[in-house]
């Protein structure tokens, strides 16, 4: 009998947490059920001995499905009134890539992303040019009125209405700092990353954030550790948070804790709301953040769910 | 009289050089006459006192406007016959940074990345929405015809005709990498970065690669250094090529030339053909391929402008 080697998956739902006082005991519950959900769906893969890439896949499709993240299904809505999505997906064993910017018919970009990837020559496509690359490798497709949720229509209509009136823009994280992402390192010690986000309320169509960009909002090398951040993507862009992470690791020797910690740390200093999960090719993770709650969980080969909002313990 | 202080100004006109022996004489003076007017271009305003970021900027709008460089005039054209450019810009000075992807109109893709630098609060605007901001903001257009040079026009039919036919892709250096950039120090030590590109002949609409990408193909930062890049843009976004260069400065403690000379080494196994041009806040710069050729350039104090294509030393 052979030791179970060890696996970790981790996930973030986002570092735009409603605020723990706003926050009600219903609402709190239907996002640590969707946080369960998505571990226990990467958890099958890798408990199956899968990869670590497979498993980042399920476990962001899943986050994607759930309206209450926004990245697919609850993805928010730019000035016009559509969805314009990101995604991004790496794979740390060759440090292949793919990722689709401003993107908005795949009902699950991450796929969308993996295609990429795997069925062409390029790292990041965009727009049109996408959408017509991936409809025709028969990625699935959803019509617009599928993306278009209550929630996300009020959210967009009460940014119209602010920006109309002329009012400072007091949206709170929850607003605005919405991502999805998944982190894993399977058992033959290969990572993955996998990055998915809706962007910013009533956000400038044509805006990319840090999602697709690889080194700043996904990252995943098996020499130094996996990434996905989440947070006000302008400042992740300009301070390459992801690779700066892994260039830690790579040049000083830190841990992957030590590393992603001060990088956060840093980033608070330099109008870089939000945080990051990262793993390591040991199966170590961290999950920092600088802004007030992150949508968080791991799970561990004994398959228990550990989830986090604010800043108490993972349970 | 106190002594000029160094400041340095260093181009490329891209990595996909004609191969040596194909280059004719009057080709090899037109490209030393364009990166000489270039460097001049910024000379003039880093010898009046003025900084970093208005040099590369000048630098660039002078290789975007000649015909030689795939850039602005010159840009190469899309599978679909017509250009999509890619530009970026970034300032040392507080890691200010914008960027524009696939955009058709602007006459100088670099004055419209400077202007969403600037005048957005978004750091990366693609498409149709990046056009519509840039019109508002008043950026100059030019028609699409300035656009379709006859050569451009000639290497994308040549391209289309190669892939009806199905033989294998054999398109030289010159056909695919072609990139223009300028990296530079001011006389108060600050740094500056700018790349413009229109990617590769018959590309997939959508697709972006490494310039417009902070920490792949255009990085600057006082701390470290600048770096603006060419060459097999998917290669250098997943290796973050100018952030590594950077990266190794800061962690490592390598200068310029050893930390670019080495990061650059490294991409030739890994399908990243290609160099980049660097500079650090001491005026020190490395100029490193591994292609046959890149086209660049350094001028300093003197104001002569010193340039290269091949191997050769810089005359």
């Amino acid at each position: 009998m052979t030791a179970v080697r060890r696996f970790t998956l981790a996930i973030h739902g986002g570092a735009g947490t409603v605020a723990r006082a706003a926050l009600s005991g219903a609402d709190a519950h239907g996002y640590r059920a969707g946080l369960g959900a998505a571990l226990r769906a990467g958890h099958r893969v890798l408990a199956g001995g899968g990869c670590a890439l497979d498993a980042v896949t399920e476990a962001v499709v899943a986050l994607e499905d759930d309206p209450h993240f926004n990245a697919g299904l609850g993805a928010v809505l730019t000035e016009e009134g559509r969805v314009e999505m990101d995604a991004a997906i790496m794979d740390g064993r060759d440090r292949r890539a793919g990722a689709v910017a401003c993107v908005s018919g795949p009902r699950n970009p991450i796929l969308a992303a993996r295609t990429v990837m795997e069925r062409s020559p390029h790292v990041l496509l965009a727009g049109e040019g996408a959408e017509r690359f991936l409809r025709a490798e028969g990625v699935a497709f959803a019509p617009a009125t599928y993306f278009l949720t209550q929630r996300r229509i009020e959210a967009l209509d009460r940014e119209l209405r602010r920006r109309d009136s002329g009012k400072p823009d007091r949206r709170s994280d929850a607003d605005r700092h919405g991502t999805v992402g998944a982190v894993a390192c399977d058992a033959a010690g290969h990572l993955a990353a996998a990055t998915s986000t809706g962007g910013l309320t009533g956000k400038q169509p044509g805006r990319i954030g840090d999602t697709p960009v690889f080194g700043a909002g996904t990252w995943a090398d098996d020499a130094t550790c996996a990434v996905s951040a989440t947070g006000h993507g302008e400042s992740f862009m300009r301070w390459v948070v992801a690779h700066e992470i892994a260039g830690r690791l790579r040049h000083r020797g830190e841990c992957v804790e030590v590393a992603a910690t001060a990088v956060v740390s840093a980033l608070a200093e330099n109008d870089g709301a939000g945080g990051v999960i990262a793993v390591d090719a040991a199966g170590h993770f961290a999950l920092p953040f600088n802004s007030e709650g992150m949508y968080r969980g791991v799970i561990e080969p004994d398959g228990v769910p550990r989830v986090a909002i604010h800043d108490e313990p993972l349970t």
